[in-house]
């Protein structure tokens, strides 16, 4: 059985998988990139369990959006493939989805918190706190589990499109982050900056209570970076400026 | 004096102990891992003091389960080979034993306490918190002294195999942990992720108070990865899934 | 369009960027150093969002001091460009520019504290506490925002080009370190202090209040580095001693 | 004007300073190791602000013991040079010092707090809490500096051999570790594992009050590794045991 994805999308997610490791976020095999081609209803997503450093093209598992089943691949796809495809179905604009238990944000995670807006490392990217999703209920976790995971996430935003678009990132209670972008590439970004964020937010509130910086310095951040009046980075030559 | 064990067992265990340092979990020559063979009634572990860049399969040490001895080797096996044997005796399921000084893992050592479970990163591999023994008496400092660090660990466990196959690692009071697993390969996996849950679970306890996230969330996690109903993984392209 | 400017500087310049992710203090694509030539009124910056591993010598941007413009260079110059030359006409002596997100040194921004001066490693260099400005206004975010940026700095020290040169660094409130020095190397040498400092002086504050060490320690030990009776260092084999 | 000193000691010396930045010890030029050789009454140590990267066998620089004086060498000596000389001259024992401004270790000095023994990681290797010197006095900095502060240590082991040889570390008000062993390597090894007890301690001391472990149990790590009852580690393979 084979399907035919956009050219360039598999290697997208091979080499975004293959940057989780080397960007010091993922013990073990904990963390998975998946990208999506809309036209052909179709998204590419690693293989559960298959360590970095044996992962190659030929293990990356494709996946129909409209019912999760697999339409390429030898391997079963990540556990958590569910979650990914109920974040693509619910917010029609994000390209690619990132997972990892990287340390300081599953900490948050782990406490039910967001990670709150403190500074402009956060608001470069992150146009409001990270946010942290309720328990799961019971009745979630018996059936449709991974799936629940993301339809929390979903939730938790109103499946407001926008506003995914504004904080491409949210943590799942006592699980850890999911994050999201235009590409594969960029939601590995998106899960590089959630992690930085969330270890500087952790010294700061080390040093002193949340006092949330000026609006009109973090609209400022957020506004030169993303949207008409955007004036960071170069075309072409800038690492997906998110 | 020669001694077979079976095809494989002595490159395994020579790996993962040269594996110790490159994960990170190991000071200096603080760290080792043995694997045992049943059938021939003994294990292989890393000989004392030997630092990790110039260890070979040569210097490798074969002991007798039924009573320490060397039966293979010219070195003097770790100190801590007396620990490994009592947790083989006690444990039939067992294949493998690592013993780590990790940083996070042996600051709860020290501070008596046990890694509590707040989250699904710490549910996929270790069905309740990771425990702390009680401290060694003067008595069981003073004569067999590496046996009884082994010997309150079981203890602990009341001896229950099911026990340590639920949660395969402890810490020893003021020492640090030792986790097993079906391989040797397996067992440094379980301390991998036993430091990495206690690393997480520090940065938790900073944010807030203890609140332990609801069991059905923790249930559904370790089940998703062991017993019957698993579903995380792919056979043979998995690394050890525990 | 070209620029003259002196020999090595764009090398230099493109070293001191290589060396950002190599010692660890930045995050993606966040930190640039820069360096000035006074003869040629002019300096020599990053482009934006240029990825460090794909930086040559050719995507270097030349500005003129004296007003922003570009003048050499076929990329957008860092968003940061304008607080480089409000720097560098605030502060006649100084050579070099770096800007970095690196985590401790953002928690004391975040935090809007000064980074204590607790011990010999920060006496070493800096010969004071590295302050940390108040907030930029909302006037001063809505025009000139870089510019201004730079000039909360000034401002805050008064515009004295010896207290500049006594402690070349600051932190912006919100936002992060800037330090400087005789030359881009130099410069980001105070950036990889300023974080270490931060780092140490974090885990100090945890172990206890803040008891601020005898003057004529510090004293001593910015004296031997710096000023007409400085021992440290060789001349012509030490790396930029400041 | 040459030196002879015993075959392998310069080697030792280089190899033990190139190792600093390796073993992640040292910020920029931080950290200085020597190794003394007591029939020719001289040591060999690093060079003043020399990068490790630079450096080489010919920049070694070797010092009289007995004045203080450069016999052999183009190059200025460490400025650490007479705390070095002064704890040779004390300690008739030691073979090597060792100094660094390591994070953790320099926490604690900064907070003029001994390093307390919270379990066997500490107790193999150091018999007893890592202590504090008191301040330098505003004499003690005006004039000899360098030497006045080996004497601070010196003074507070009341130039005891036996408590250097059970202890071989301290830390210096404000300062940092100065640390010390039977040779060059073995100096740099308790640097080592200092910062190593250092940092499991810091997190320890988060998770809990200080409770010492009981003394049989710190005794037993002790003399397992040191004395005439040891039996750690295999002669001729063991990295410098200590």
């Amino acid at each position: 059985m084979t399907a035919h994805v956009r050219a360039g999308l598999r290697q997208e997610v091979l080499d975004a998988n293959l940057a989780i490791p080397q960007v010091g976020l993922a013990t073990l095999t904990w963390g998975n990139v998946s990208g999506v081609d809309r036209e052909a209803g179709v998204f590419v997503i690693k293989p559960s369990g298959v360590p970095y450093e044996d992962l190659t093209l030929d293990h990356l598992v494709t996946v129909r959006l409209s019912d999760g089943a697999v339409v390429d691949g030898d391997l079963r796809p990540s556990t958590d493939t569910e979650t990914h495809r109920c974040l693509y179905l619910a917010f029609g604009s994000i390209g690619g989805v990132t997972h990892t238990h990287s340390t300081h944000a599953v900490a948050f995670a782990q406490a039910r918190r967001a990670i709150p807006v403190l500074g402009t490392t956060h608001a470069d990217t992150f146009n409001g706190p990270v946010p942290c999703t309720p328990d799961l209920t019971a009745e979630q976790c018996a059936k449709d589990y991974e799936y629940n995971t993301g339809r929390v996430i979903v939730d938790m935003l109103n499946g407001d499109d926008q506003r995914a678009a504004e904080v491409p990132a949210a943590l799942v209670a006592n699980h850890g982050p999911f994050t999201w972008g235009s590409t594969a590439r960029t939601s590995l970004e998106h899960a590089i900056i959630c992690e930085a964020v969330a270890d500087i937010a952790l010294h700061t509130m080390t040093l002193s209570p949340i006092a949330p910086p000026p609006d009109h310095l973090l609209d400022r951040h957020y506004t030169r970076k993303h949207g008409p009046d955007a004036y960071y980075g170069n075309p072409d030559m800038t690492a997906a400026p998110g």
